[in-house]
C-alpha cells in the first residue's frame, strides 16, 4: 500500500476537506493513498472530541488516513509553529500531491492555514487549492468531474452529524457550487469541483 | 415618466440582458424607466426576425423599451462605428446607470460590445458588468437580492422559445447562480445577481 | 434611534475615520446610526489621554458614538485577540456597514487592522474600504459626493490638533484627494471619497 | 544635436503628451532629444489644422521635434497600419525611452494607441505609461519630481487655446495629480508625475 | 489513429509551436494525435514558400499534421474571420487538448492569436497558453518535464534553417527557459516547459 | 565617504543579497556606499558562526558593510519588533534605495522579511524588490544590466562555501536566471538582474 502515491488533504475543521474536494478524493481513492490533516478538532460549533470521531467516521468512508493537528478552532495562525509541523508531515509521508484552503478566504482558520500549507509544502510537486463557501476571488482552472462521487460526497457530509443545518456544510451548497462550476467550465449541468492550482506537473 | 432615472441594460443577443440582470431590473423597474439595447438579433441560433419577436415580448413583460442595433450574431466587433453608435443612445437618453456584459468572456460578441460599452458610456454615473455563462474571471462585489423577481425571471426566459434547451439561458443556468452568489456573498440559500461595478456614485 | 441602520467605522488611530471617510458619514449622519471603533489611542504621536479626548470631541461634532480599543499605536497586529474583539463588536451592535483602511497600506497598524476587519466582518451584508495616505494600489469603484460635507470634514481634522502639522491629516491631502477621486470618477472638479467594496447590497 | 540620446511621447491628441508628462520631459530636455508623435490632429474638440498648428507652438515652447499622423481623432484603431507606421518611427529616429499612454484608460483612442505602442515599441529598451484623466486602474511605481518645471507645463497646456476649459487639460487637472502623486511617492506637498513602467533598464 | 485523441497545437509563424511545446508534444506523440496550426507561413523573415517547407520537415520529424492557414506574417488580427476558421478546425478535428500563445505577448500576431484561439476553442476541455520569448506577465502552473525530449525538441528548431541566428528561435533561449522553469518549479537543474491553463479537466 | 548615497540591501540568510542582487550591487559601489542587512545568521543549513564569517567575507569581497540582525533562522516572522529593528536601521543610515525580497515567495522568511520591509522603509525615495529561486509570479519592470558583474558575482556566491551544492545558491541558478530575463527584457543573450519596484524616483 505506501507504495501508493499520497495525496494530502489538509483543512482547518474536520469537514472541510469533506466540502471543499472529497468528490475527486473518491475518484482517486483507487490509485492514491489519501491522508487527510486536520488543523483543529472544529471544538467551536460543537465540542471537539465529538467532531473528532465524526471526523474519523468521514476518514474510514472516504478510505483515508486521518491526522488531527488538534490546534484551537477559530484561533490558527500562520505560525513558524504550525509550519513546521506541516513540514513534518510532508517529511514523513512524502506527498505527491497536496490539496488546501486557498488563500483568499475570509475565515480566519482558512485563510492562515492555506498560507502556512503554501510554503510548507512549496517542495511538493502538485500543490491544488480548493474552495470553501468564504472563499474570495477565486478563479479555478483545474476541473475534477465529480458527476460519480457527488451523491458519496454529501453523504460523507452527513456523516458530520453535529454540523448539520449549517450552510457551509451542506448538500444544498456543494452541489450548487458543483453544478456552477460544472456550467462554467463548460462541461454542462454535470457536478465538476474546482481548484486553483500552484503547481500541477506532468 | 420621461422624468424617471433612466437605466440601460446592454446586451449582445436577444435574451443576454434577461439572462444577466433581469432579476434586478425587475426590482427596479417601478422606480426607474428601463431601456434594453441589444447588438443583434441573435440570428445566428435562429431566425433573427423570430428573435427579434421574442426579444419584443419580453421587453413587455418587463415593461422596457426596446432598441435593436441589428448587427451581426456572433461577428461583433468592438469597432468605432458601433462606439459611436452606443454614444449616441446614451446622448439620447441620458442614463444615470448603465448594464453590460462583464469584459472577461469568451465569447466573441459578449467580450466585444463589453469593451465597446466601457468606451461609450465612460461618463455615466453608474456602469455595472452583469455575468453570462461564458464570463470568466468574474469577481463580484455589488449583490441584488432578486428573491422576489426570480420566478418572473424565469418566465422571460421563457419568452425566448426558440432558446428553450440551451443551457446558457435556462432556469437552470440562472438559478444556480444566484443561488450560488447568494451562498457567497453570505446571504444564505437565497436568489442573489451579481455585478462586477465599473463605477457606483452615491 | 437603535431602530436606524449602523454605520461601524474603524480606524487604526484617532484620526484615521476622519480622513478616510468623515465626509461620507456626515453626509449618511440624518439617517445611519453612526458608530467610530479606534484600534489604538495614537500615542505615539502624542500623549494617548490627549488624543483619545480629540477623538471624543470630533466624533461628537460627527454626532457619532466612539469605542476605544486602547491597542498599542504602531504595532497592532492581526491577531485572533484583536479580530475577536471586533466580532464582538459587530455581535454587539449589528452593522448593516463596516468601513475600513484599505488592506492594500504600507502603514503597519492600517494593513493589519484592515486585514483583521475582513475577518471579523465577512458576514457584515456592506463592508467598504477607505484609503488613506499611506493606501497602496487602490483601485475605487464607490464614490461618494462630498462636496457638501468636505468643509465639515475638515473642521473635524482641526478638532484633532495634536496632528496638525502632519500631511497625512491635512486639509491639504484630504481636499486633494477628493479632487482627484471627483475628475477620475468623470464628476467635475467637485469632492468625492473614493471606497474599493468588498461587499456592497441591494 | 543627433548624438543626444532619444526620447519619444506618443500621444492621441495633440494635448495628451503635455498633460501626461510635459513635467519630465521639460525636465529631460536638456540631456535628451524630444519628439512628439501625435496620432490625431484632435479635429474633434475643434479644427484639425487649427490645433496642429497649437501643437506645434506648445512643441517649439517644449523645445521638441513634432510629428503628426493625421489619423482620425475619435476613431483610432489599434490596426496593424498604425503600429506599422510607428514601428517606421522607431526605426528611424531609434528611441532610447518611448512615453505612451497607460493602456486601461476608457477613451477609445487612448487605449488603442497605447496598445499598439506596446507593439511596436517593445524592443526600445525603456517604455513607459503615462496617465490621462481617463486613465482607469493606474498603479504607477516610478515618479518625476516635476517641481521646477510644472508652471512651464501649465503654460504649454495654455498653448493649446482651443482646450481652455476642458477639464481633463486644464491646470486644475494637472496639479491636483502632480500633488495626489507626490503625497502617495512620499514626497510631501509637492509635484509628482506618475508613470507606470513598461521597462526600465539602467 | 483517429480513435486517438487529438491535441491542436496553434502557432502564428512556422517555428512558434516548436519553441513553445515541441517537448511536451513529443512526450505525448504516443497517445495523442498531434494537429499543427499555423497562422501564418512567416513570409517576412524569409520567403513563406520555404518556410512552410521548413514547417512540413519539422512537423513530420514531430509526427504531426500540419495545417497552414497563409494569412499575411506580421499582420494578424483577432478578426471574426479567423475566429471561425480556427472554429471550423476545432469542429473538425474535435481536439480534447488545445496548446496557444499566452495572451500577454509584445508580439502582434501572438497576442491575437491568442485572443482568437481563446473564443474559438472555448468549449474545447482543456486550454493551455505556452511561453514565446516576447511572452510578458507570465505566471504558469502547470509544468511538463521535457528532459527527455529537448535534445529532439533543438533538433526541430534546426529544421527551421531560415531561422538559425534569430534568439527568439534558438536553443540558447528554449534552453534557458526550460532550465529556469525547472527551478522555479522546484525540480532541480533540470528542463521543464511552463504552461499557464486556461482550462485542465480531469 | 558618508556623503555618498546609500543603498541599503536587506536579505534573510548570508546569501540571499548575494543571490538576488550582487550584480546589481557590484555595479553601483563606485557611486554608492552599500550596506547588507541580515535577517538571520541562516543556522539552520549550517552552524550561524560559520555563516556569518562567510557572510562577511563576501561583503568585504563586495565592499559592503555588513549588519547582522541574528534572528532565527526559518522562523522569520513579520513581527512589530522586527520592522522597528528596520525602522531603526532606516534611520540611523537614511537610504536614498533599499533592495529587498519580493513579497511573493513560498519560502517563510523571504516573504515575511519583505512584508516587513515594505512597512519599515515605506518613506525611503525608492525600494525595490529582487528574485530568488523561491520568488513566485514575479514579473519585474526594472532590468539591470550585470554583464560585467556577473562573474564576479559568482564568485560572491563561492565565498559562502558551506552552501556549495546548493541549487538556490549556485552560479546555474544566477546564470540562468540573469540569461533568461536578458532575453525577456529584449536586450539579447546577456545577463540581467531584474527587479520590481516598489517605488523608483528621478
Amino acid at each position: 500500500m505506501s507504495a501508493r502515491r499520497v495525496v494530502l488533504a489538509v483543512g482547518a475543521h474536520p469537514d472541510d476537506v469533506e466540502i471543499g474536494c472529497a468528490g475527486a478524493l473518491l475518484r482517486w481513492s483507487g490509485s492514491w493513498r489519501i491522508v487527510l490533516v486536520l488543523a483543529t478538532n472544529g471544538e467551536r460549533t460543537h465540542g471537539g472530541a465529538h467532531r473528532a470521531t465524526e471526523a474519523r467516521k468521514a476518514a474510514d468512508a472516504l478510505g483515508a488516513q486521518l491526522e488531527l493537528l488538534g490546534r484551537p478552532d477559530g484561533r490558527l495562525g500562520r505560525t513558524v509553529d504550525l509550519i513546521e509541523q506541516l513540514e513534518q508531515i510532508g517529511a514523513r509521508l512524502r506527498p505527491q500531491r497536496v490539496l488546501a484552503p486557498a488563500p483568499n478566504d475570509s475565515h480566519q482558520d482558512h485563510c492562515q492555514l492555506a498560507s502556512a500549507a503554501l510554503v510548507a509544502f512549496r517542495m511538493v510537486p502538485e500543490l491544488l487549492f480548493y474552495e470553501s463557501l468564504s472563499t474570495t476571488r477565486f478563479w479555478p482552472t483545474y476541473f475534477v468531474d465529480v458527476a460519480s462521487t457527488i451523491d458519496r460526497k454529501c453523504e460523507l457530509l452527513e456523516l458530520h452529524q453535529s454540523q448539520n443545518g449549517r450552510l457551509a456544510a451542506s448538500s444544498e451548497y456543494v452541489r450548487t457550487a458543483a453544478r456552477y462550476w460544472s456550467m462554467k467550465a463548460r462541461r454542462g449541468a454535470g457536478s465538476i469541483e474546482a481548484f486553483e492550482p500552484y503547481r500541477l506537473t506532468s
